[in-house]
């Protein structure tokens, strides 16, 4: 078993670096400070999830890119997986859940994958997409539990650091992360050695921050609250991402729909970003004042992959 | 009275690379082609008017600094001279008309500046602005009329240039650029020697497609239809801008409101960014089949600066 390291991490920035633009790192002030955000909603499909897709994808064997792959995904690393099976001529079979948002079931379908859809209220996902990879010999690309993917997506924390760097600043001293599984969250927490390490959930859904807490893995609770964030509905994160964001002492906070739809506004007037609700729960935790920003603050806006209706709810919401 | 030329735009092109990050080239494709947009809405302030703001303000001499700047503007040269104004210390007022969109009169009172308002119906800008600079000893900085400001503009397609470089592609040789006064057009123009110019405008509002159709200055005719395109209402085309674009052999084109809309919910969905009417019908014309794209084309994506019931009612007219 690989395990994931600041040099793999590295690895993965340059192998990215060779297939895709760095992302903008915007700026905004709260309360007299500055803090940067980095603008993952801008990858090509729409979300971080390319970092590590990309990466495991590129490290497969000619053997086994030419058994295809298989992942599960409610969108945003179904469409990483899509876009980079696409780009190297890989077979890509991917298991969604039905009510994903139609952009994501769209803009995976477009990019050539193979979609199978089952119901996440009354089937596993991971059992469907364990034996759609035994019947076709394919490889199983989890969307977080898996250390290429864990390094993949840290190369954003390493771009990020980068663009400081150009801008004569030194690295971030806290990173405030987007957490579903927490494969960002800890790929950065890699990227970052030395900043200080906040997950950010959805109320309710906030299974690694009470792990982190708890010292042991506690899953999300029997009947979890309705959230917006279907790119943030894991039910338990793995020993993984958990082991990694432990050893590196980091804490989580949750963030309430009404807060992430704030954000979701702020990012809209003030960034003219489109994005996801998933993808604005780092801002949340900000903008809520629930953290604090330090003098070198990153936030992540992980995704951008949202129904129009959705978001023009979201907008007159605010009026 | 200065020339904009190549070499001023490259000095203004440096001036701005000091104080903005590039903005993102994304690409997309249309038939087949792959099409390359910049997406100036993610300047700071929300459009491409930091760049010509900036590059006349830093060029004004001590003297002319102390005495402050006037200008007018719908909102976007208004939020780019109050941004550039505010970093350099330089006094600002803005005249500017009471109907403008909500966030582009909040954007610019928030940097700072002094706000007049006027009636679009009744009023002249012009001369309210000439009097307001009259009564300060202030420089009047024009939205399109003025070297500096067309240089400025013109340090996208540098920047794009460039971009396109890093990306192992030649310059442009399409440059599809939306028009009000034709600042960025003609600015882009000489940015970009070598590519075929083509300027978009709304439908009724054509007065530079015209203008270069007939070898003058043709302005607006009496009873324009309304249009969406806030940043594009100009009257009357300078012989600044029409004079370099006319050298340049440029032509247009006019785009309707429903094929702006069509553009401006492509931009959601394919890009996740929100662009405003205004720096959208460039995209328009590809979109719609009135400009087919070139080899290496170049569309901008101007501004993002929209109230959020617009935008929302944009989406949902998509549905």
């Amino acid at each position: 078993m690989r395990n994931p390291s600041l040099s793999g991490v590295r690895d993965a920035a340059d192998a990215v670096a060779r297939i895709a633009l760095p992302t903008p790192l915007l700026t905004f002030e709260v309360g007299g400070t500055i803090v940067f955000a980095k603008a993952e909603s801008l990858q090509p499909m729409g979300a971080f999830k390319l970092r590590g897709a990309w990466w495991r994808l590129v490290s497969l064997s000619p053997k086994e890119r030419a058994r295809g792959v298989v992942a599960f995904s409610s969108g945003n690393h179904a469409q990483g997986i899509a876009w980079a099976a696409k780009r190297l001529g890989i077979a890509a079979t991917i298991a969604m859940p039905s009510d994903a948002p139609a952009a994501k079931l769209a803009g995976t379908r477009v990019l050539g994958a193979d979609i199978v859809l089952f119901d996440r209220a009354t089937e596993s996902r991971e059992e469907i997409a364990a034996a759609l990879a035994a019947e076709r010999g394919a490889t199983l690309v989890p969307s977080f539990d898996d250390p290429w993917v864990v390094e993949g997506q840290g190369s954003a924390g390493i771009e990020a650091a980068t663009q400081m760097a150009a801008l004569g600043c030194a690295p971030p001293d806290l990173v405030v992360a987007c957490c579903g599984g927490g494969g960002l969250a800890s790929g950065m927490a890699l990227a970052c050695p030395d900043a200080r390490m906040i997950v950010v959930e959805p109320e309710g859904w906030d299974d690694m921050t009470r792990s982190l807490a708890a010292g042991v893995i506690v899953p999300v609770g029997p009947n979890p609250p309705p959230t917006a964030c279907d790119a943030l509905m894991t039910k338990r994160v793995a020993e993984l991402t958990f082991g990694i964001l432990r050893a590196r002492g980091a804490t989580g906070v949750a963030v309430s729909e009404t807060e992430i739809e704030d954000a979701i506004r702020f990012a809209f007037r003030t960034f003219r970003l489109v994005i996801e609700p998933g993808g604005a729960v780092a801002l949340a935790a900000i903008l809520s004042g629930k953290v604090v920003p330090g003098e070198r603050t990153l936030v992540t806006l992980s995704g951008g992959n949202i129904d129009p209706d959705q978001f023009a709810a979201i907008l007159g919401r605010g009026q």
